[in-house]
């Protein structure tokens, strides 16, 4: 059984080539949600809803979020009534929050609401909240602390960002479910997320980064930086403004002691014998998925560096 | 100034012709809020939202509730997540429950909730719902007690009525707005709703009916049974099985002493005398409202009924 560590779009786009290339009950993917938030008192988890939408095959093949085809008639009346609406919903991921919150408000926890939306779309691989507790992002700012949508969506990333935190993370427990599969799985697999609000949340569950370092499995994770810039999102300006290196090897580096290898771009090629010295193997394969066929060649390249990696201890 | 009590469809369409006719912030409409429910946690008010609709122009002629050109993309996800969707809710009906019920879940009144959603629709009259506590209609059936949605759409009004209760009334209260509306009228409308479930809730709030009986202007009913039937819903059915006369003689029945006027159809005009005993005058006119003219027509007779009641006193 493979873990996959993801947040949204990249994380996605990775789960999804394992999703096709594994038989598919072997795949669980912990997703970040310390993005989540309330819309107008709606849950929404939007890379749990993004790697589940990709898995079912109905996801936005051009935003990256939401469903193909959807329609924001909803969204369009909310601005009638005055309301701010910068956060873009579809009508049909109107319907995903309407029944999440649904079930939360009813006691359910996160994870088998989950469970139950994943299920009812299809999807055979489990999709794994972090944690059942809420936790949210903060980005700390020269003009202040934001929320991670204020600053992700509505300010379209432009501030500087000092310094993160994730509100509530102490209370945060690993689930059973979480706890299990990372004891099952064969490897784990830190998707190409960003490294520092979408990994970093996971990793930041108590005893989950401890969890990980001592995982006996492959460890390998897949850079999200490529040829110093992110593909997708902030991740390389927020890497730069930490006083990280904006490369493959800086996010090599925030992994060091959690994974055995590293995926790297064939235009990063170079950085290799640095990642190495941090201890970790390098395997250089094209990372950018453009489309399925790119998603599962990444995929099945990741799996056989697994494999490599647990048949030479 | 003239107050209208309403229930739905037949209640939103002569709030409409007064609307139209009257200059607009001079009609306030009392609406019945005993049908509320909560869907997927989200309140539901379908007689309110069936006035404001209607009031802005916007309600879908053809079924009579929801919004003209809704699209039912949500509902059709909600549908594909395994959930019961027989209570049809279209996208941007949608908005109006998740601005909604954000609003209440934030505190704020019911009333308020209304007046802020009404006035971003241009609504320049009144809308008032019967009370901020939350009452719920129960249908006492031969099978048991019924939710009224359950009764009215799930079971398409199947069951035999044999009791109705309005549960929560006892804690309901007339509304400040409430008060203030009844205090200035001039006239007092009841609408040809059901006169059991939609103006019943209405003149059940503690206090209503003792001002309605006591009001000092002019208080017309318009029947909702043309030709022993409801021109929609089951009036004429819930009439015969709670042992009324199932008719506009039936209906003036209920609101003895509570109505100066009856406006009965010219289907019906034999029954003129009979109303006539029950000491109240009778007006005879066109009550089937099949068009925006007939709405404005119905309305202009009633107020002119309204205007001889006063004039001679």
């Amino acid at each position: 059984m493979i873990v996959a560590l993801a947040g949204g779009v990249g994380g996605a786009k990775l789960a999804d080539g394992l999703y096709r290339g594994l038989p598919s009950r072997d795949l669980t993917v912990i997703v970040n949600t310390a993005d989540d938030f309330d819309w107008f008192g709606l849950r929404i988890c939007p890379d749990a809803d993004t790697v589940m939408y990709t898995l079912a095959g109905i996801a936005n093949p051009a935003t990256g979020w939401g469903i193909a085809g959807d329609t924001f008639e909803a969204l369009g009346m909310l601005g009638r009534y005055g309301r701010d609406v910068w956060f873009q919903v579809g009508d049909r991921d109107l319907a995903t929050h309407v029944a999440r919150t649904e079930r939360l408000r009813s006691g359910m926890g996160l994870t088998d609401v989950m469970a139950e939306l994943a299920s009812a779309l299809g999807i055979d691989a489990k999709i794994l909240p972090m944690c059942d507790e809420p936790v949210a992002t903060e980005v700390l700012t020269p003009g202040g602390p934001l929320d991670f949508q204020e600053y992700f969506v509505h300010r379209h990333q432009s501030d500087t960002v000092n310094g993160v935190v994730f509100r509530g993370i102490e209370q945060a427990r690993p689930t059973g479910a979480v706890l299990r599969a990372l004891t099952e799985a064969r490897a784990v697999v830190f998707c190409p997320s960003n490294p520092i609000v979408s990994i970093g949340p996971i990793l930041a569950v108590p005893g989950l980064r401890e969890l990980v370092a001592r995982h006996p499995g492959a460890r390998v994770a897949v850079s999200p930086i490529v040829g110093g810039r992110a593909l997708r999102g902030p991740a390389d300006r927020m890497l730069e403004s930490l006083g990280h290196d904006v490369s493959a090897y800086g996010v090599a580096a925030l992994y060091q002691g959690l994974v055995d290898g590293m995926v790297i771009d064939e235009v990063d090629a170079a950085l290799a014998p640095r990642i190495e010295a941090l201890g970790m193997r390098v395997l250089v394969a094209p990372t950018v998925m453009v489309d399925a066929a790119g998603r599962t060649l990444l995929a099945s390249k990741v799996l056989d560096f697994c494999e490599q990696i647990l048949s030479t201890r």
